[in-house]
């Protein structure tokens, strides 16, 4: 387990150069960089040196510029929901606190796109669309923020239908390590005009540059849309029921897979009475004759398989109350052993060996002794484990780091990849170079070196030894 | 216009070790280099010093590191089909002819991916794909090799539902400059694992690396297809049936706007009898109700907007008619000139500026005098002018690349792209300054210094003054 390395506080002419220019919106205060050096991992927290909040691309390119002289690193941070330490500060450094910058600055309802700033989280974004007809799909379940979603390409329950950040992103505006301020894409749908830089900063966890502002797409909201749940007699049929649906053509919006284990705490922690077995829930999106179809469709192919209990939930309220229930996962499984924290898996591998590598896992799960819920957005083929662990127990989470070593490389021997969506972060870094190889690691060293050449942009996450 | 630039002949001692180790797959044929100086752009003839032909990714690494050894240039090469001067080796140096690497390596049926060899061309894999239920959907229109295709970015007619090859490549194989050979991505559907070097690939025009292996994704085939076409009384209300088709989330496969002088080339190639206005073509994919329900939604939409004629195409012979019609629009139009060539545009702007930039292009158009028929991928906002050209008149070429550059002027100052499918090549390096700012341009510098520091690979490509 990594510990936050040790590091030299601010030089005082940084400090006053930020104080006066920012004044109330820059702080050192113990309680504000606690905040600030704290995600969702289970990594022992690291404290930013200072926090600024910017309100412009001018204010970020003044910190950029001022970090730069003093060479401190400077960490962005969204609404800390990483579950990779992405925004821990364990150079020490400052943290770029987006939440003020948080406006959307346009919304092009025919071109179906709008401009955002990256504090504008998912919800807020959606909020602002009300009435359009649009929405915005990407649903990591966290209601992070936009610029975050985009740093660490982000996706969740619906990509299968929409895709991830990767796909919904025309355009940035990125503060590059030496303060220049460029726009990569423009609001044209495709392109093929020079590097796809855009594409190089999605996923680049504040490394290669920082994302001041956002170009994303946006979708019709679907004219109807109806849920479903059902429960299977094993976890293969499940992932057997999810394989044909895509191989149908299907175009479901959301089918996630939950283990017994997890209907467990979800019944527990949402007052629902699931059955308590290995199920499907399931998302359709589209005119009402199509989501009937598609619907349709997929029970019998569900039934065909064992499926059990196709339960309906065609009215708004009770969707809502599923998929709230879907997305309070995370804290209905932690709240399974109080007082714990969360080991996440994340791997993702070609849906023919889902069932092989959620059996595998569940298997070394078992041997472990640990307590680990599985839930996954299998029609990616990616899913989660959250191994609970004790976090003042050094030998168990030492334990749950195996397993979770274990997992990914059975996903990795199974060609898929250690994080689906959550990110490299500094938890992953082997992880990465077992995926990758040698050499492509050291295209990324270069890619990170021609950039920022310092290593100030977050330092430590994302590429190990830049 | 650039020429080709002159340059050294290759090193005697480089020849010598070509010739023994490739034998009869190297050749300094004076017919041979030709055939590989030659794209279908209106660029000027840019001829190789010489050929080769690998059959592995171990024989590309040896001519790369030969090469690299003599600092001679080399440009992949797949079947010439380029409109930007990709393939002409305006620096002299070694062309790398992949049409011998053309097996379909694997196709994963239950993951719907196919591993292939870059020389594979599109219509070989849909051919290795028959009776497998699946296809692979991005169509260019010419028989476009796959390594060539992910290298320029390019999509096609049905990019507006199935994506581009930015979206359809899952990984890659790269030979670097230094001989080194890497993978990018696995076979899993999406990924959060380090920075997007397959999509730093795609696009690059073969200027950071060289493809030597694809990992696409494949789609299944609809159960029933559907075509029609309908003329418009205007090309305005033809663009208007489009943005309300695609905000009605109708998911059109394909949309095609032809204008009306493209019609009367086309019934003069293609023998064909349709109405000489302004039209569209749609293509509609799904189950037998949903496309049913979807040409539907289109017709009305249409008829509202002043549409005539809907005919429907449902039979595929008719189908294939039409769209052999439609593909074959290039020559089709060239014909309208015997003898002539063509200076392609290929800007791609937001929706709702589509009709705008269209109008004023041909406003340009007539004031130039120059004959150029219009053709578009309206779902995407992306269309052709096909200037047609005699390449022995420089003041009737200077006249057509002033009305190209207003063209672009234009999409750009509406937020667009001067390419949304054919890439940069050499022909609009200066339009990527302008698209993108120097700052950006600085940075795509940077990152192509990263990875190819003797500038060896494609040189003069895809960023100016590498």
């Amino acid at each position: 387990m990594i510990r936050s390395t040790s590091h030299h506080p601010l030089p005082q002419p940084l400090v006053d150069e930020l104080a006066a220019r920012f004044s109330s919106r820059f702080s050192t205060a113990e309680a504000v960089r606690a905040h600030h050096g704290h995600d969702e991992s289970h990594f022992p927290d690291a404290l930013p040196d200072a926090v600024v909040w910017p309100h412009s691309t001018e204010e970020v390119v003044a910190v950029v510029q001022a970090c730069r002289r003093h060479r401190v690193p400077i960490i962005p941070f969204g609404v800390g929901s990483s579950l990779e330490g992405h925004i821990l500060a364990i150079h020490g450094g400052v943290s770029l606190d987006f939440s003020e910058m948080n406006q959307v600055l346009a919304v092009h309802g025919e071109d179906m796109d709008a401009v955002v700033q990256p504090g504008v989280t998912r919800k807020a974004l959606n909020a602002e669309l009300h009435g359009s007809g649009l929405f915005f799909p990407i649903d990591p379940g966290a209601d992070a923020s936009l610029g975050g979603m985009a740093a660490t390409r982000a996706s969740g329950t619906n990509a299968v239908r929409y895709g991830t950040m990767r796909e919904n992103v025309l355009g940035l505006e990125v503060v590059l390590a030496d303060g220049r301020v460029i726009r990569t894409g423009t609001r044209a749908r495709k392109s093929s005009s020079g590097y796809d830089l855009t594409r190089l900063m999605i996923g680049s966890e504040g490394t290669l540059g920082i994302i001041t502002e956002l170009t994303v797409r946006l979708h019709p909201l679907p004219e109807a849309i109806s849920g479903a749940v059902c429960a299977f007699p094993d976890v293969d049929s499940a992932v057997r029921t999810v394989i044909q649906t895509i191989q149908l053509g299907v175009p479901v919006a959301r089918i996630e897979l939950l283990d017994a284990l997890t209907v467990t705490a979800i019944n527990r922690y949402s007052k629902t009475s699931l059955r308590e077995a290995p199920m499907l829930f399931f998302e359709f999106h589209g005119s009402p004759a199509s989501v009937e179809e598609q619907a349709q469709t997929v029970q019998e192919v569900a039934r065909e398989l064992g499926g059990q209990d196709f339960e309906w939930a065609s009215r708004p309220e009770e969707r809502t109350r599923l998929w709230q229930a879907r997305h309070d996962t995370y804290f209905a499984c932690l709240n399974l052993r109080p007082g714990c924290r969360g080991i996440t898996t994340d791997v993702c591998v070609p849906i023919s060996r889902l069932a092989d590598c959620i059996a595998g896992t569940r298997a070394d799960i078992e041997a472990s002794g640990l307590v680990a819920p599985i839930v996954g957005h299998v029609g990616d083929g990616n899913f989660h484990t959250l191994i609970l662990v004790d976090p003042e127990d050094e030998a168990e989470i030492e334990r749950a780091e195996c397993l979770s070593r274990r997992i990914v490389e059975r996903a990795l021997a199974m060609d898929g990849t250690c994080t689906g969506e959550h990110g490299i972060g500094f938890g992953k870094l082997d992880f990465l170079v077992a995926e990758h190889g040698d050499g492509a690691i050291e295209a990324m060293r270069a890619l990170k070196h021609a950039l920022d050449p310092d290593n100030l942009l977050n330092p430590g996450k994302a590429v190990p030894g830049a």
